[in-house]
């Protein structure tokens, strides 16, 4: 546990098998307070779960700070297919190291670090092998809800949570020089946004087009200024003008009107596109230069309308995708934003908040990331001594 | 004219009004035979052309051989919306050199040379300059059916003739070691597969799929072959096989058998499209790998089935297309066919088959192209004395 931090006390409904309570033990498995759902209609509860003894390689982390990502929300209802309960959701943590196992030298206790959206990968396959393991051929390892195959296969849980154990491999550096409760959105939101940007080579002078200014989008939007990109927003709400061009963007198009659309044709380098509902993509594309991308990242339940090809060929512009990125670039990306003191703009919320803060990222009413404050994740008094 | 290939006698139908009938002049428009459409339901019948004086950069080229590529079709028939006529197609256009304009050093009398699907192109658009005028964004002149600005606005008229006049910075060198009948069809189905192959980086030991075996996918067969790929050929009639095996494929996918296409899964590099009509592109983007491509090179004339981003956003994989090739790159083509004795696949025809070729073109009855061997381009007697 943090030093300082409270030791949270016995909770309600301990639901994970716990095979020793000596917290803190490097020998053995440890208890850790979180938060999670029990099934799809559970909302977010009190919960125990046991971490791992360190293995070699392992890397014990207090856990300060976890961002709530729109995921969470469809994986603990049961949105995204069959799911293991208990889960607890986050993969967006940054907390200060604890306890290292035997065979690890890069991380010391105390160091200030941060877990994203993947705890482990296959390591052997060519995405593995490249550097690339959020591509892996495999299957990465999620922070939660995954089988943890290097673990006997237990279900990963996430950070929701006051420690969590991650091979020091899926681990990394978060610089000193930055708020951590509102780094904790870059470990997904911003590496996810980041990784298509640097991909593509965003530089000086191109123009980045930012579809949705959700956690992603206003994450694109501040590291493409911070890349030296002009950044125009896409947006259908005129009341989403106001707060775009506060985060930085240099034009704000509303993308339902055709005569604005017609006025950014082919003005676009790369657009990232973060909306995750269908949307016609054909007005977009229009907007690109020759040689320009679209990165769709948010994977929608339901069908997207078709492309037309059209610009495709007359431009050569790519409609492409992007997972996350990899641990190395997710460490370039925390470097480049304590070199240009970028952070996510951030709420921060309570355990017992959690479950309001979900609705209301379901209505779209946070600009633009939650984070929980893990130190609040002691049960309530009255839930204990029910 | 070619030395020694009779000069036309007068035709039937001179269609095109010509200012001078001094054939060969540099100072005068000269007169070339032809075939062309003077209505979408008209065939294509023996036309006389007006082409014009030599200007300073302009080259008059003696065709001996133009191929006939599936949009000469669609464009005489009238299929691509409102069209100039009378039509003269043809842009896979090789012959020599038989006059220069006054600043011309780069091209002399009896000089091999080619010219693709454009005749010009604005010169000026960031495309342009960047020596990608395929691409340019004020439209590039076509080499029939388009208006030609830097030339009073007159239609342009393609290659199903006898000669053309053509700005230097538009004819590229064709190399004297290859048959110059089967270096037609590289004017535009050879560098419309080139170019993407180039453009993705294809080098020795990727996989490159062929998606299609037609002018353009045969090419694509070659190309990669020479250049070091190992070629996979999709394609849904198990009679082509034999004939994909026998142009280089190393393998041959059935695409409408589901296991043989699941055997496929993630095992290429890049595809190459050229299949023109609707058709779900999801099962080969299934087949390709993390930071692969799939290169749509048709434009089909009706709406393709939606394109589920899962692949794209999983692997990173680019949803794309291509439009023929840049000057440079056409001529780069011509010079590694030279290099790895790449040509077309063609049929002979003469001017009194083309009908006939357009329907077999149109019922796939080719292998795999036809190129029109423009030394019968005289107007049939009986047509001349009606």
């Amino acid at each position: 546990m943090t030093p300082g931090r409270p030791v949270p006390p016995p909770l309600a409904r301990p639901i994970l098998p716990a095979r020793s309570f000596e917290n803190d033990s490097t020998v053995n498995d440890s208890l850790a307070a979180a938060y999670g759902a029990t099934s799809g209609e559970s909302g977010l509860i009190p919960l125990t779960v046991a971490r791992r003894a360190l293995k070699a390689d392992d890397v014990r982390i207090a856990i300060d700070f976890c961002g709530l990502c729109h995921s969470d929300v469809h994986a603990t209802r049961g949105e995204w297919g069959t799911q293991h309960y208990p889960l607890v959701p986050g993969h967006e943590i940054v907390g200060s190291v604890s306890a290292v196992g035997s065979a690890v030298n890069d991380f010391a206790p105390g160091d200030l670090v941060g877990v994203g959206c993947m705890v482990d990968s296959c390591r052997e396959c060519r995405s593995c092998l490249d550097g690339q393991e959020q591509y892996c051929e495999n299957g990465l390892t999620g922070t939660y809800g995954a089988k943890d195959a290097r673990n006997g296969g237990a279900i990963t849980q996430g950070g929701y949570s006051t420690s969590v154990v991650v091979d020091r491999r899926y681990v990394v550096r978060v610089p000193d020089s930055l708020d951590p409760a509102a780094v904790a959105p870059l470990l997904c939101a911003g590496v996810t946004t980041f990784s298509p940007l640097r991909h593509f080579g965003v530089k000086e002078g191109d123009t980045v087009g930012v579809v949705g200014l959700g956690g992603l989008g206003h994450m694109a939007v501040k590291l493409a200024k911070a890349m030296g990109a002009r950044v125009v927003v896409f947006t259908t709400s005129e009341s989403k003008v106001p707060a775009a061009l506060e985060l930085g963007a240099d034009e704000v198009v509303l993308s339902r009107d055709a005569d604005a659309m017609a006025a950014a044709d082919r003005s676009i380098d790369v657009i990232i596109d973060t909306v995750a509902a269908p949307h016609d993509l054909d007005p977009f594309l229009r907007t690109i230069r020759r040689d320009g991308a679209l990165f769709q990242l948010g994977l929608p339940s339901e069908t997207m309308p078709p492309v037309n090809p059209r610009a495709l060929i007359r431009r050569r512009i790519s409609y492409t995708g992007s997972l996350i990125g990899s641990i190395a670039e997710t460490q370039e990306m925390l470097d480049f934003c304590a070199m240009h003191h970028v952070v996510a703009d951030i709420e921060l919320v309570r355990a017992d908040q959690l479950n309001e803060a979900y609705d209301r990222m379901v209505a779209g009413d946070v600009k633009y990331r939650f984070v929980l404050d893990t130190s609040t994740l002691q049960a309530p008094a009255e839930e204990a001594d029910a």
